[in-house]
């Protein structure tokens, strides 16, 4: 039985929807409808092209065996028709047409479908500022509008840069701008810290040290009131100051793209996001959709959550092409992922940060710590940052961050905690979890599984924690406060602190503790120091042994103190 | 209450179970005992002391904070006594004693304990042929061992060496001696294939090329009869050869050291492991096992496992450590994990094997892709080669492989794969798996998902598909078969070969088979090429739709072919 399918949007899903459709059901005719000319295109690689990385567009628009994905393409290879250039003005349900419009020549049509795909994405949010639509003012929004900001880039015109917005595709745009086009460029966020519902604050302020190391400035909690310009901008206006800029990124996050269907009665959340079922179906069951202009279960809240995200939309587009065909495909939701690039350190997440877990309603703590991505005698290796965060009651796992080198390690272990999190596993399947396991790769005891036995120790009270953050805030009130600060490791890591800070710092290597024990102070709160948290907690457990449990461990050590870019 | 626990074996397991335990009950007694003078290493980590990589015997010994894990560490540090140099020989489980023999004085006394640990490991299996017992033949067995091995090669007196065994312990044996001793090695396994229960033929031989590539010679399906020498080893004798060896690694395997725990009456299965509950106790409930001298419950199968690990040990340790404190720790079990380091490349597999998964009774099936470590249009990359496992009734996962650069990329899947095993995936929700992404980390559609797509492709009967290996055979063959082989990609890649062979490889590109239909043979089976599979794939699906079904599409295309080692 032959039918037409009509897909609206050509950039991940869209594509992906039509080609699995096709495969399954080659005799059925499918039409792709984008208001673009540039089509099918690695939408998360623009800062990459932007940067050099990726030296032309045409390379986005490929398949891996270097074919363009473009209308001819898909008419010779997918046997699909591409009508580029035109725009969707409306949908009839119960006739079941589209209203089309091409852009160039403004020629309306209407065109019949069977079933029909909505996979027109999301929008890049403006802020609604004065100046907001001057010459130099982008967003990130599609493959033209990267093409425009790299010409600006390649014209030589552009010296000092500022990036409205710092989550992912801010600070990646930032990169791209400061790394190789070697632009003045500062990055402004309301939030006070980057990556504000992704990463935990500490996890922020490690990557945001990484980012001044190569010279981006950060200004943060900084709210943008202007931009202005007489050609084109000039200046960025905010709470806080004035800076010249001849480019500005507004990178203040997207919004479903859902006016058409809203428009067409179906089903809309009040987040403005298309609600489908678990086959991707919509409200209307001849009218699929899917990729960023929906909402999907997330499957550790059981609400809808929006992801938008150009794997889910592969991945979901595959799940459309299937049901289109007549099948019975699944998309159960996600969890979340997070990963970027931060010059020469990765930054990953999935699941809920502590911050987003609290606001949820869990009762929820995170534990942190740093261990070497490979066994500690192998020559090659680099410290990783993670952090784990769980439910207090049930000991279930939230969500887990990890910040390192530009390997892959840390997103090794992210991956393993994102696969399993839709299964609910708790500390234990944490500390118990079966990784790989070989010196040039892993510890024996991998840092997941150091972190899911961290988490069960503070559940099970076992011990008391700081974090960075607030170790610098009792360290800068040392005056004020009665904390003692007890280095736990050899004379020789400690001494340049103990000899600069003879009245706060005190020195006691973890293994002549139980010998010294009549030097502790037994009045006053204790912070225990070493390199990377493991010798202080063994000292704190010495210390209990012998009465003494106002200690809190510095979880992370010094290495994470360095890494937070806290000079003491 | 305090109480006297004895552990016996210093290395892993016992170390682990000791300090947890200790951490929980500072009050009472541990006593370890272990029949060596070197206590506590890193035992995976031999072949990097063996190469060179680590310098120094103690670095395998100390913690990640540089300490040694000496008998004065465990005393001061951990508050536990160490008796080396110290035989066990018998428990008396009524009056819970061991009796203890001093190796160097013969001493010999009665320990009383609370409860016990057996963490004695396992003995390498040494063949039993003429001349094992030459100076010059070794075994991997303990660091002393290993500091015997790295004598020899720093006093110069070895040139050639043989590693009998083709697994883990071998090939890294083989790479220590040959990479940076540079002595000429040669590997010798009865198998025929390297890593023969853990990956695939193919995988197999990807690796062995690259070990070979390394100058490295593997021979296969050989025998060693007998060793010979007068001084010491001199000449390996097999059923197809004689090969002279200043050096001789044994590595065929390790057995679990359980005849104190056999003599004690205590449970044992037929393979010799100590059989224990998912509390790590065995038949008697004062005393506890783990590591390499227990069984513990396949994941999979169901069925008790023998998993030897330095990682699977330090996580029962801990188990140990807890219920020993009276917690209630459960080990569920393990699905089988491996990843070795080959050269330049890494292999990777969690689970099972498809002849594994065969032998166990799965109608399984397994199929093969190769594809770009991160997005394809991103600059800096790598192809990496992975296999699923997959039993056809109910498309659950049995197991998974991979082969890539020695990044962390195949590492990062594998890990992913080997942490939601235990929750019975199907191939669908490795289709969905959701795992990070971002172009300088991963494919939108990362090889994961692909191979869960490709499975189920299978499993539904929409492709054939030929193995390399079997490719290999049909073009050896190709005068005796019918076979045309039918190369899909562009003309430029197609040329040498079409040209070379004008009768048997024919040049089709796949966005031209449509016009080019009548070109195609009708009347004989078809091998489809491509780069790595996809575009192959997609020529099959044409094809299909005109009624030519007759096809084979080639796993993982030409980039597997070449990675194979084969020449066409």
């Amino acid at each position: 039985m032959s039918q037409h399918v009509v897909v609206i949007g050509a950039v991940a899903l869209g594509p992906k929807a039509a080609c699995r459709f096709k495969r399954l059901e080659p005799d059925s005719k499918v039409t792709m409808v984008d208001g673009s000319d540039l089509i099918s295109y690695g939408g998360c690689g623009i800062p990459y092209f932007v940067s050099g990385d990726v030296s032309d567009a045409s390379q986005l628009q490929s398949t891996s065996f270097h074919m363009v994905r473009d209308v001819k393409f898909f008419h010779n290879v997918k046997d699909i028709d591409v009508l580029i250039n035109t725009r969707v003005l409306s949908i009839d349900r119960k006739n079941k047409t589209v209203r089309l419009q091409n852009v160039v020549d403004q020629r309306e049509e209407d065109l019949p479908y069977d079933q029909l795909v909505l996979g027109a994405g999301s929008l890049p949010k403006r802020l609604p500022i004065p100046g907001a639509d001057l010459k130099g003012v982008f967003t990130v929004s599609n493959l033209n509008g990267a093409m425009a900001i790299k010409q600006g880039l390649a014209d030589g015109a552009v010296e000092k840069a500022v990036v409205i917005g710092a989550g992912a595709i801010g600070l990646e745009m930032a990169e791209a701008l400061a790394d190789l086009w070697g632009i003045d460029t500062t990055v402004i966020a309301r939030a006070d810290q980057i990556l504000s519902r992704i990463v935990s604050p500490n996890m922020a302020h490690m990557a945001q040290c990484h980012l001044e190391e190569n010279d981006i400035s950060v200004h943060l909690g900084e709210k943008v009131l202007k931009l202005e310009g007489t050609d084109r901008v000039e200046k960025v206006t905010t709470d806080k100051g004035v800076i010249d800029a001849d480019m500005v990124i507004m990178a203040v996050g997207v919004a479903p793209n859902s006016e058409l269907a809203k428009a067409a009665g179906l089903e809309v959340s009040a987040n403005g996001a298309i609600v489908v079922n678990k086959w991707m179906q919509t409200s209307d069951p001849h009218i699929f959709a899917g990729g960023d202009c929906v909402e999907i279960p997330h499957l550790l809240t059981g609400k809808p959550g929006y992801f938008p995200s150009g794997s889910l939309a592969n991945r979901q587009g595959r799940v459309i092409g299937t049901n289109l065909a007549g099948g019975n495909a699944k998309f159960e939701g996600a969890v979340g992922t997070f990963v970027i690039k931060v010059f020469e350190m990765s930054l990953a997440s999935a699941g809920m940060s502590l911050k987003t877990a609290k606001a949820e309603g869990w009762d929820a703590l995170s534990v942190f710590i740093s261990q070497f991505d490979r066994a500690h005698f192998y020559p090659e290796k680099g410290l990783m940052y993670m952090e784990l965060i769980v439910d207090r009651k049930t000991e279930k796992v939230l969500g887990v961050q990890g910040l390192g080198d530009m390997t892959d390690a840390v997103f090794a272990r992210v991956n393993a905690v994102a696969a399993i999190l839709k299964y609910g596993p708790t500390t234990a399947d944490i500390s118990n979890l079966e990784l790989l396991y070989a010196p040039p790769f892993s510890a024996a005891m991998d840092i997941l599984n150091a972190l899911g036995n961290t988490a069960e120790n503070v559940l099970r009270e076992k011990i008391k924690l700081i974090d960075v953050d607030q170790f610098a805030e009792w360290w800068r009130d040392r005056d004020g406060s009665d904390a003692v600060f007890l280095d736990c490791r050899g004379w020789g890591n400690a001494k340049p602190f103990a000899e600069k800070y003879p009245d706060d710092w005190k020195s006691i290597p973890q293994d002549e503790l139980k010998m010294r024990m009549d030097e502790v102070p037994r009045d006053k709160p204790l912070v225990l120091i070493c390199n990377t948290g493991v010798r202080s907690y063994e000292a704190q457990l010495n210390l209990r042994q012998e009465g003494i449990t106002n200690t809190y461990n510095l979880q992370g050590g010094m290495a994470t103190v360095k890494k937070w870019g806290f000079d003491l």
